[in-house]
């Protein structure tokens, strides 16, 4: 018989979050660590990981937990391993069988999967999602991410790596050169870090003296969401920019898997009307004219603070 | 209880394919129909469909059918509808209830498609792609189609139509007017049409002043295959770049839903290593590292002449 609460973790590159949450999506209690441990340190990390679930777990009894569910940087569905990981030094360039270590241990079931499908997976069972069962989300963070869903089940693909739309190649020649390793992919103009690129490319290009955003010095998304709020022209114009490129590569996915919806995550998802307006232009000028208006673009529904828990939890129902 | 054969209608703009198909994708018998009804004629054409269908299933029995499969342009699967198919005059600006329509009249259960899902269906059910979960089915015919297969599954969407690789935008500026009204469309370049346009546009630019293609009035894609045989470098130069505007493209779709494997269909795919090279180059230049060498591409197993008939069947099983 299914039991009332599943455990939730989310493993960032600073801090890992861990909670409790039912099956309305409440998170009962919830705890946080730090991911930050040493190049072969990894079984010290999960070790750490187990301790805080089993404290976390007594105040409810460890007998009402279904599973414990974990959304992790690169990790694989299929293995249950993060796999060469560069922002977690105790998982690059090798294999954490974390599934296997930590279902030893804790002798409960876990599914891992990667960050962003985690989330797909919270939208649709606590959020934005709920009841659909073809749509895709986009995370808008330090990168972009994608978890994609066909017909109510996140694609894995072949090798469990599938739904890397970050790395499209959007700008074919002389595009900017991502940390992939290759040059143009969608996450190096349409993340946090693109948009501050974008905003210092065109302070430096001498296009915008009056730009409020010239007397800061480390330039951050948010200085330029609050730009474009006191209606800062190169502020306004980079949103456009940026949604722009995201909205033409949506018209191409939309081709490929026909979504009722893409639901934007993460921080840069906040800007409201900024992105999400020239996207909708940009996406409804693109696709092919049967899906002209038919693919809602819809903002993520979970608390920010509380969606990586949730996203994770919902892994183990 | 399971019956030995099934049907297998292939409905394309001149002709309409019939055929009696067993298990293992052996085509007992089959006769052609013609598809050219008028505009109002979308019943007629049903009707002779039906009556081909009745007096090839006189010879096996019909209790021995199983169902009937149909794979048309813009068939819908959801809705077993032909919704608004230019090609075909009688199902142009309108829907036609093909599925209601045959199953009322043979009391056998039909299942529609559009021509490429048929595709890909046959190439898993009796082809290349047999024991494949995931892989893409590329069609290189007059346009370009695309059946997508995610665990096992053809890829609909949220509303039937999902898989229409034709379409993404591969040239953002001034790229080729497309006839679904957009500019770019991968279509636009790599059909046998986009081949025959390429070798046209750089025979009349004047930097190919020995190409024997100059000598045919019409030039079609096979004599641009032939010219290539022969060591025409205008020829060889076409097939570089139309294979690397595929590759390009694949390895967006690669990120998409990571297959295993990437199957050609059609015309355009018998070019052999004039086109699978620059695609194979052109992909893993430009795929994610964690995929590079590891999608397989793939010519179709099915031969030319059955594969419609065949790809169509599979779907009654």
């Amino acid at each position: 018989m299914e039991k009332p609460y599943v455990v939730g973790i989310d493993i960032g590159g600073q801090t890992t979050k861990i909670g409790i949450v039912d099956h309305h999506g409440a998170i009962l209690s919830q705890t946080v660590i730090s991911s930050t441990y040493g190049p072969d340190s990894g079984d010290k990390f999960m070790d750490a990981v187990c301790s805080a679930v089993q404290s976390l777990c007594s105040e409810v009894g460890f007998n009402k937990i279904q599973g414990i569910g974990i959304g992790a940087p690169n990790g694989n569905y299929y293995t249950g391993m993060i796999e060469n990981s560069p922002n977690l030094p105790w998982a690059n360039g090798k294999r954490v069988f974390l599934k296997q270590y930590i279902e030893n241990k804790l002798t409960l079931p876990v599914t891992v999967t990667n960050d962003a499908d985690a989330a797909a997976i919270g939208e649709m069972t606590y959020g934005a999602a709920r009841g659909m069962k073809n749509f895709i989300l986009i995370t808008l963070g330090t990168g972009v991410g994608s978890g994609i869903v066909i017909n109510g089940n996140i694609v894995y693909g072949h090798d469990g790596f599938a739904g890397e739309l970050g790395h499209v190649t959007v700008v074919k020649h002389n595009g900017r050169r991502c940390g992939c390793g290759r040059e143009g992919c969608l996450e190096t103009y349409a993340s946090a870090n693109g948009v501050t690129k974008t905003a210092r490319e065109w302070l430096f290009s001498g296009k915008y003296p009056n730009s409020k955003l010239a007397e800061i010095e480390e330039i951050t998304s948010k200085d330029v969401y609050n730009a474009a709020l006191s209606g800062d022209e190169l502020a306004v114009d980079v949103f456009n920019f940026t949604g722009h490129i995201l909205g033409e590569a949506f018209a191409n996915f939309i081709a490929f898997s026909a979504p009722e919806a893409i639901v934007l995550f993460g921080g840069l998802a906040r800007a409201g009307d900024y992105l999400m307006k020239p996207i909708k232009e940009a996406m409804n000028a693109n696709v092919l004219p049967i899906w002209k208006d038919k693919v809602a673009l819809i903002p993520s529904a979970l608390k920010e603070s509380d969606a990586a828990i949730l996203g994770a939890s919902a892994l183990a129902w």
